[in-house]
């Protein structure tokens, strides 16, 4: 047979599959196993009504265009649908500034191709989204990660960080951050802070790459629709490259968002896409434009505001009442994610064969750090799973953590006469 | 305002937009304008009731999977659904060598990013899709081009183009081909010289990349099912990356079409796509996958074939009516094209003004040459419009022919004297 390696690029040979996307592996054996790895919304929350409703209407309407090759760009009506979001998101966005891309990663992608050149230096937070984290090294980014306190990225240690690579000569090309209940941590950056933010971009010369999925989801006990404003909407000078999406308000199947950048920057998306995938698919623009069009996205808001804070506080609940203070965890105000922080000593990959075991899975905290820390850390996903599996699975992952504990009692004081 | 051309990439900087994408912005004008530019299929023959069926009963299932994210290799009844379409093929294709792609086009993309790096060789027939010239160039491949004979590429050229390259040292990674109906020639390679295809691929280890989304649109007057046989059907050693697509069976604007390859590559366009844009939407897959178990696409196929051809034969006999033996096509026995040579001294592209004008749009010639040639050649496709509106546009190029050619003369006229 023929040695297929041996054609490999570069970029080919060094490409991974993603943590999470591996875990799907498992999900799919068929054993009874709650997951708490992928970050997807609930379905039951979809509007199946609205959709059937929509679908039925475009079908029967035999508008060529509705299943019809078309611009690049995206559908114009949804453009126009998009202006009208971003300027209630508060930022004055013009056709020329937008495209409409396939889900979210897709804009991650494109944003890599058009910017990186292997070896650039890209900003991240600390740990960051891991679908960010693989489009960007398949360009062959540097990636330099930036710690985060409780309201977001240390703008201390990220004037430093970018002191210390000029110093060796390093390209910085842009930062990358997701400010509103950001994944994996859950936090959101203070307004005082991305104002800051943007300021020293301007000084640096940096662009900041501003990825921003679950701003409709703040929850209303600790957020509002103030503290979720975009660092795009004070951008006068052209620095950030927005993205945002359908998938975590509507639904992800149709693998509709879009990015909002300087109109320089985004006809090079354009250009990127075109070789990419022609356009983003011609029913679910359709489909989307018409859920906007409706009102249908307008009414999901306050009650996936409402569905996504009840499964966290039944997650924090179960996991205080089975876990105790043992875990630890930022307390989110909006999004999809609870970010654990395990008692000193537990390895959360060391664990997961014996989680997988007591029938629930997480995403191990290390795919989210591009320094190879994290080891003592994981996510848990509480948007899918209902609130009695979310309970059920935090038993199974209180139990694994006690027999975790208690093997390694075990092997740390057989281990311990021998150890050096 | 930052000047964002100063962040871009090599590749980001080298995009370009392709000619035909360009195009329609000429047709958005709303002028009207008869089109034989993009190569869309005619929008009067997609099954509308039996999408409509399909999406009610997706929708109201309310499956959750319908509308969630899902594995990026795609969704498993459609894998399955696609290794019968490539068993009927000639072609034995197991799950872990297919891969579901955002249409043909990702499928380019992703053979190129897995594969070349800035500086490789691929060959490619004169004149090619320029899709494919889009993919390659933005990883910076180095094109070089193979004529083409009455069936398909020449073979004597490709070993001679192929030996000069060695010499020179260069490393050739594949060779693209569109063996059915190729865009933009409507050639179609002969059953005897895709075998030798193969056997030359195997003596110079090199890569077939066969391209085959015209395959079901052979016309019954002239090919049938064993003339489209595709070089992946004797594909003993895992040389050839096959695609395909429903985009010209069912409908583009689902953005579902397919990747056969050896495992071991496959693996690397999944790793790849999981980068690009996680999953292809899973509504759009569904829909795909339905109308294959319902018999939609088995009862569409024949109904097409007659469709294009009737198409066919309307062009070519306004061509012959309205524009006589000044300019010349090879006859196509399948697929959406006609590819035209023009008189001598009349440049397509320096015509395209004129045509606008006449409301008449092609694409030019050049557009899918990677040595810069081509400019009496031009590409019109008879797939999408109306037989009526494929009697007009020919009657309106004709005029466009005749004025070009009294202006030329004019202009030869007044400045032949002074010419040295």
């Amino acid at each position: 047979m023929t040695n297929t390696d041996s054609f490999l690029s570069n970029a080919g040979r060094l490409m991974q599959e993603s943590a999470i996307r591996k875990m799907g592996a498992v999900l799919a054996s068929g054993r009874d196993i709650i997951s708490f790895a992928p970050g997807y919304p609930a379905p039951d929350t979809f509007p199946w009504d609205d959709f059937a409703g929509i679908a039925a209407a475009l079908l029967a309407s035999r508008d060529g265009s509705v299943l019809q090759y078309g611009p690049t760009r995206g559908y114009r009506p949804l453009l126009d649908a998009i202006t009208g979001i971003m300027q209630r998101r508060g930022v004055a966005a013009k056709m020329e500034d937008l495209l409409v891309t396939t889900g979210s990663q897709q804009g991650l992608d494109l944003v890599a191709r058009v910017l990186i050149d292997p070896g650039d230096v890209i900003l991240v937070e600390l740990p960051t989204y891991v679908g960010a984290i693989t489009a960007f090294r398949n360009v062959q980014a540097t990636m330099v990660g930036v710690p985060q306190d409780a309201d977001g990225i240390d703008l201390v240690a990220l004037d430093a960080t970018y002191d210390r690579l000029r110093r060796e000569g390093r390209r910085v090309k842009f930062l990358y951050v997701v400010p509103n209940f950001q994944n994996p941590t859950g936090l959101l950056i203070g307004l005082h802070k991305r104002q800051r933010l943007l300021e020293w971009a301007e000084r640096r010369d940096v662009l900041i790459v501003e990825d921003d999925p679950y701003r409709d989801l703040y929850f209303e006990d600790s957020a509002t629709e103030a503290d979720v404003r975009p660092v795009k909407a004070d951008d006068t000078r052209g620095r950030v490259v927005y993205l945002s999406s359908f998938s975590k308000t509507l639904a992800p199947g149709y693998r509709v968002a879009w990015i909002a950048a300087p109109a320089s920057l985004a006809s090079r998306f354009e250009m990127a896409k075109q070789a990419e995938d022609l356009l983003t698919g011609s029913l679910d623009q359709r489909m989307i434009y018409e859920a906007c069009r409706r009102g249908v996205l307008e009414r999901q808001l306050p009650l996936l505001r409402r569905h996504y804070a009840h499964k966290r506080d039944v997650m924090e609940e179960a996991l205080q009442r089975e876990v105790g203070p043992d875990v630890t965890w930022p307390k989110p105000k909006g999004g999809f994610f609870l970010w654990i922080t395990l008692p000193p000593g537990i390895d959360a990959t060391q664990m997961i064969g014996r989680a997988i075991e007591h029938g629930v899975v997480y995403v191990t905290g290390d795919a989210f750090y591009v320094n190879g820390s994290g080891q003592n850390t994981l996510r848990l996903s509480f948007s899918a799973p209902t609130p009695e599996r979310i309970q059920a699975g935090v038993a199974r992952l209180a139990a694994t953590l006690r027999d975790e504990r208690a093997a390694r009692a075990t092997t740390a004081g057989a281990g311990a006469p021998g150890a050096s």
